[in-house]
């Protein structure tokens, strides 16, 4: 698989637009952050990780733009294109991670040229490390797996949502490339699909084999014990261990834990907040009623119809077998056992 | 709500196809009992309640054209058509109840007159008595729910799946008319979006406020305390209480206990299976990959997805708080509440 975002040493950024897939394979190329906040806002790049180094990407992007003979506005304008980005979406805290870390490197500097350099750099290194921490992630997590296994995944937590090898997608790659691979099994994962057209995408490019299922299939699946194991990424994980992630990832923890399946959170510790108590703080980000209502223009329900349309849910501790992330395995209790991986993170990246 | 079907005077029958809904109320008209049975298979004509009025109403349509003057061939006849409606569709039990019950009105009859008259004069007291037992299962049902009641709802079990009332919407609409209800949500129910299509249509035309949620947002939902209880409807249902209803029911059973709320079964006794001990007996209806992986043409999943399909899922009798019947509410042991419940049905229409 290749990554789905990708810097052009001309000073634009090349990205995948997910949102076509997996009818069109459609690169974009732009060279102003505003398009990129644009397209995570519209999840043409979506996937906590990905849309962490997108921000990132974006952020140098607008360093480039800087006017070069005014030191005084520098910090100003990116902090307010800092600010755009982050705020394009609630729930992940990736954003707000990789944008703090790509600041943190220019603080006291008000040199343009180097500025913009150290963002780059920054930027290209928070990218390359997410791949590395996804294939470090995956074999972590590849070892939980039984001989044969057979996995259930939600939503897409790949090589689309990640630099480039994926978060869950990098347990079941890690798990292929060992050969305790038997199959996947993918929810669809409404209302956008992710499942259906994402995570059937990147299986089919592989020949990993899958069978696709609705969302509401899952919990017979789980009771007739045909996955030994699920499988999802997260876009927030607090400090208790709480998850937050796709919409519907609550259903399948608590129909694992009934039926006896170890239900698993992979993430790399850029997606830890530990700023963040439990999940009762973490945002959870309400889409339009359209993207229930309707499909690609055509209408599903009368018309009038009001829906709610959370994007996310929240997974209590308790429902988690564990979280793998790059570092190791985290096990309840979290408080400890992820405070102490994230402590690894500032250590090696610090 | 009018009635889905109406058999004609003129002997035809005539019904709504709701494959078209919401976007065309499509109303057809047939005296071919081989285009009921179509129209069954094709979910034209669909929830459980309401195919077993559809075949009992094909079998008087097959009686219209038997030839006078060979008695002998009567009843292989009829035979066959039964066996043909019956085999439309496995998994509800009320197909094959109704047919019986027809069936058993004819045994030792030989002229074709009486036969006609018979099958007919049966066939719309099945569907009388459905309506009837709706209104009844609703008063029932609808007592068991708080003041100002939120329910949640899966698929269809309303005017569309019965005779014109409803099961667990005949339950809703029962509380709406004695003030009790606040809300409904929906789930929009994938793959045939029977709650998303159905539901908010029954619910639109009367002015019932209601909100429609993504399969997957149901469990979080539940967590959240928004829903006072859950009202589905049911295909089949074993002597010891496990149901057979629309797949995702079990989800739903599992997220509702989970949260502390009650998961309510709405049918009536025509779809309990007292031959069936439990629901590892209960046939699973597995339908075309291709209603998971396109719709209405369009595809949502890379070419050569595999998708699985199994129309219904079996929920065992320990998530269930109580099975509302027109006969009254039956709880743990069903052994013991749904047997009597059923003998008060072989009494009354005895």
């Amino acid at each position: 698989m290749l990554p789905p975002i990708e810097w052009l040493n001309e000073g634009k950024l090349r990205f995948l637009d997910q949102t076509q897939l997996p009818q069109e394979e459609t690169w974009l190329e732009t060279a102003d952050y505003r398009e990129v906040a644009e397209a995570i806002r519209t999840l043409r790049l979506r996937g906590a990780p990905l849309i962490g180094i997108a921000a990132a990407y974006g952020l140098a992007l607008a360093s480039l733009s800087l006017p070069e003979n005014d030191a005084a506005r520098t910090l100003p304008i990116l902090k307010a294109a800092a600010a755009e980005l982050a705020a394009t979406r609630p729930t992940a805290v990736n954003l707000t991670w990789a944008l703090d870390r790509l600041m943190a490197k220019i603080a006291g500097d008000s040199d343009v040229k180097s500025i913009q350099t150290a963002l780059l750099e920054e930027a290209l290194r928070v990218h390359e490390e997410d791949i590395a921490a996804n294939r470090r992630l995956g074999m972590h997590g590849a070892a939980l797996l039984p001989q044969d296994a057979s996995v259930l995944t939600h939503c897409n937590a790949g090589s689309l949502a990640t630099g480039g090898y994926g978060t869950a997608l990098g347990v079941v790659r890690s798990a292929r490339e060992t050969g305790r691979l038997r199959h996947v099994y993918t929810t669809e994962t409404r209302p956008l699909l992710q499942g259906a057209r994402l995570t059937a995408w990147e299986l089919s490019q592989e020949g990993i084999p899958f069978t696709l299922i609705v969302d509401g299939a899952a919990g017979s699946l789980l009771r007739r014990g045909e996955a030994d194991a699920v499988v999802v990424g997260a876009d927030r994980i607090t400090a208790s261990g709480d998850v937050a992630n796709k919409i519907g990832t609550y259903s399948l923890a608590v129909l694992a834990r009934e039926n006896d399946v170890p239900f698993y959170v992979a993430a790399p510790t850029g997606t830890v907040d530990l700023s963040l108590a439990t999940g009762d703080g973490i945002p959870i980000e309400e889409r339009s009623a359209q993207e229930v209502t309707s499909l690609r223009g055509m209408d599903l329900a009368p018309a009038g119809t009001t829906a709610a349309n959370p994007a996310f849910d929240v997974t209590p501790h308790g429902y988690i077998t564990a979280i793998v992330t790059e570092n190791g395995v985290a096990r309840e209790p979290y408080q400890e056992s992820l405070s102490s991986l994230c402590q690894t993170r500032a250590t090696s990246s610090g």
